[in-house]
């Protein structure tokens, strides 16, 4: 790695690490300059413009992502196991300091059209589609049921996934992780046979 | 009602119905002046503080949730077809412009100690309180099997609303709905009878 991107990369790593507890919004030149003990110029050289800075930010979190939650999750063998272990290292990604990036950012990007919320939308979108993938894995295995709609999982996790972030870090109701453990429980058991049908 | 009353209640309606939109954080006394015609000095009159107003805005959505949300749903027979009541109602509740307030509000006030966020805890719990207490006369009535958990079929029932807010709202799925709906679908069919054992 040349220096100037050995540079950038450690600049991110710190930005990243910042804007988990203080935002994406929050993070500004001046706040990283003085965590980094770098000139305010010399960061502005390396990203150009605040909302450059916020696009680079979610890319090095997508990066993070990609390594601590899906590599080690696609190691795992094809199918059930390779859902559970999405699903845990997803958790676990969560008790982070200031919690999922991903929703955090969310929270703040949803109402400010622009480059870093393409960015964090194409992230979040990339991350339901591997856990779309991974359902549709575990039906071709035969673990879960032919008719199961993975699209429809994938909905159903990220939804466990979100009221386990809101219960935590919100309204810090102690119980958070074992609710969204039995929530998805729930979701795996019906995936794997028939739910009983309605009326 | 006394005419200071019922004009401090016109000023809430229009400051609930700004920050729906532009977030409970965006609306600032001079934002709500230029709305309503009224003076920033009379505005400070009825509410003293940006934090003040904020407060009433929390008091304001959770007035108009009850009177939209809840007395209807209440109005359904004891039972599933109250929760179904109370889930249709809250989807229809987040198809306003700019989405779910209190889902919105959550994302604003999250990272900031104060009374608004404490305003808005309490408005979410209240609500979850209700989710469960439907839920568990749902198990009274013997439509829900006897040993669900009430809590947990709240918590899912609230993941299944982040999901079809930021499904819909940031990542403009035009499923969202449907999704939310078959989700809600899962878990009554789940609640109703015994789900398959795990493994």
């Amino acid at each position: 790695m040349a220096k100037g991107e050995e540079t950038r990369q450690a600049i991110l790593a710190k930005a990243f690490e910042l804007s988990n507890v203080i935002g994406v919004a929050g993070l500004s030149i001046g706040r990283l300059a003085e965590s980094t003990g770098l000139s305010k110029s010399g960061l502005f050289a390396h990203f150009g413009s605040k909302e450059a800075l916020e696009v680079a930010v979610v890319e090095e979190a997508s990066r993070q992502f990609v390594q601590d939650v899906m590599v080690p999750a696609l190691r795992q063998p094809r199918g059930e196991p390779r859902v559970r272990a999405l699903f845990e290292r997803w958790l676990a990604w969560g008790q982070r300091p200031g919690g999922c990036f991903f929703v955090g950012a969310t929270a703040e990007l949803d109402d400010r059209p622009g480059l870093p919320r393409d960015a964090l939308v194409q992230a979040c979108k990339d991350w339901i589609d591997e856990l779309t993938k991974a359902a549709r894995i575990a039906i071709s295995e035969g673990h879960f049921r032919k008719d199961l709609q993975p699209e429809q999982f994938a909905f159903e996790e990220y939804g466990v996934m979100l009221g386990a972030h809101t219960f935590l870090k919100f309204l810090r109701d102690p119980l958070s992780l074992d609710r969204a453990r039995e929530a998805f429980e729930r979701l795996v058991t019906t995936a794997r046979s028939h739910a009983p049908r309605a009326r």
